[in-house]
């Protein structure tokens, strides 16, 4: 099959077997989107070598077990952890956090940017006819913004800003907005603070906001992609209040922790989420991703498309 | 009066006038330590200058309201925040994150490092006659330890860490040992492993502690003083789990944030605390001081006490 492969820091387009692991499906991608973790592993984070690509939507070609048989033909998305199943945290319901998982085009285990991809049954999601190819990508990420609702409570009186104007600000904003929580989204960038505003969410440039003059949000949810995402957004936190931390950035930062100490901040990290609410949130229209694409290709365009995933919005490769 | 006054980075003895502040009590001061804090003052910390030193304890000499009367005369800890009383946090009960607190010798209201302090009535605490000079010194920093319970929720079944073998590590260890909950703690000079050890306390080497054989805590209080104590506390603890950040050093230092997302850490910063439950673990020999001064002197002779501060355990001017 083809497949792109990093090795060294580099991408290439080869052709290599097609995966083939026991007690996983086989399923022939679609569509695969890039992620800012996808851009932070070709710097290195991770360590990883191999297939990249964890958002991704597909078709069950084969299964290895006969009662996943229902599965093929179905069309589907998938949880990219895969536990060791028989840890502690595994047992515990918290794969996601055993200490010797698998994640799809992240660790141990090649991704979604190839014509095939293996994942246990047990990962995968339906996706409802309501619900496209290009759509069905972004499951995975609003289901990491989900996982915001699972960590911080969020009431009505509760004043949230999603500080970063990237694609995961922009999901971020409209899931906490869709949870009835008052939202602001602050833009660095002209271009994203129109696109913010005519998607009908409270946005503003980031130079607006001015901790100086007293206002400060009772959670901050940092998904800036910088490495000094984190100073920004205690900037901006009242006392006592919670900054929720998205951004897996490779690079170190220098930074001051005495602000968390004297504020009294409670920082919580936050990866994946929850595909159900997501999957949801999407087939019912609360959160519209169909301005967020800005780029398709195929896999022999990938120095394109990894281009404007760096620069543009949701860069998507039609793999079939 | 006499006087420490820090000012450019540097400590002088002075001859100053007496503080005099409508609606505070004057106290005359018996025995004051040196925290950490105020080596961080002198680096710079919370661009500082004037009469440094909050843990103190001392005798009320006079009283500005007819209503505090009953103050004089008595032996007396103090709460070093000072709100403005109107703000809707200081309405709150939460003074010391009003935004124009004053703080005893941190933040425009000169401190304990002279004859005499001023404080309101509402910020003092009684000290028992079964708490010598000495012992009252640490009733602050055992309260800012006792917030640490505030914030957190310790069980017996939690694994909690201290790192940090400085006076705050081992009156935090003291505490939370107090609360019941198995800690342990890690100790980077030998000498204070013994001390620890000889105080009772389940101690190690910080060296011992071997995160890549597996061995996470739940909770990891970070009391290193140093400016990298969060990395070394991210690589403690247990995924899902809680780091107490309690130093504020001035320093910046390079670190890496994905950790906290990755393993979904909660990072909690945390500073003042209540004195009530502080006094009592005093007064009931829960928390043991005794073996924690390393230093007696003058106002005179604050350079040694200084330098005894930054490499010894607890150092104390006696003034009175």
């Amino acid at each position: 099959m083809r497949a792109l492969i990093l090795e060294g820091g580099r991408i290439r387009l080869a052709d290599v077997p097609t995966p083939d692991r026991p007690r996983e499906c086989l399923i022939r991608v679609k569509a695969a989107g890039v992620c800012g973790t996808d851009l932070e592993l070709v710097k290195g984070y991770a360590d990883f070598s191999g297939i990249p690509g964890h958002e991704f939507v597909g078709v069950v070609e084969r299964v290895s077990r006969p009662d996943d048989g229902h599965w093929v033909g179905r069309r589907v998305v998938g949880d990219i952890n895969i536990g060791c199943g028989v840890c502690s945290r595994c047992r515990g319901g918290v794969k996601e956090h055993c200490e010797s998982r698998r994640v799809l085009g992240i660790r141990d285990h090649d991704g979604a940017f190839a014509e095939y991809l293996t994942l246990p049954a047990a990962n995968l999601h339906l996706v409802p006819a309501s619900v496209g190819d290009l759509a069905a990508v972004f499951v995975e990420p609003i289901a990491a913004a989900c996982r915001i609702l699972e960590q911080v409570s969020l009431g009505p009186a509760t004043r949230a800003a999603v500080l970063g104007d990237g694609r995961m600000g922009l999901l971020i904003a409209q899931v906490l907005a869709a949870a009835g929580a008052p939202v602001e989204l602050f833009c660095k960038h002209d271009d994203r603070l129109a696109l913010a505003q005519a998607m009908g969410l409270p946005a503003r440039r980031s130079a607006d906001a001015d901790p100086a003059a007293g206002e400060r949000f009772d959670v901050v949810v940092e998904a800036t992609g910088g490495a000094d995402g984190l100073t920004r957004a205690l900037a901006m936190v009242r006392p006592r209040g919670t900054v929720v931390l998205k951004s897996t950035v490779h690079d170190v930062a220098a930074m001051a922790t005495w602000p968390i100490v004297v504020d009294e901040i409670t920082v919580v990290g936050s990866r994946c989420g929850p595909f159900a609410p997501a999957m949801d949130l999407l087939a019912r229209g609360a959160v519209r991703v169909d301005r967020l694409v800005t780029c398709v290709a195929g896999l022999d365009e990938h120095e394109r498309v990894f281009r404007e995933a760096a620069t543009g919005l949701k860069a998507v490769f039609a793999i079939s």
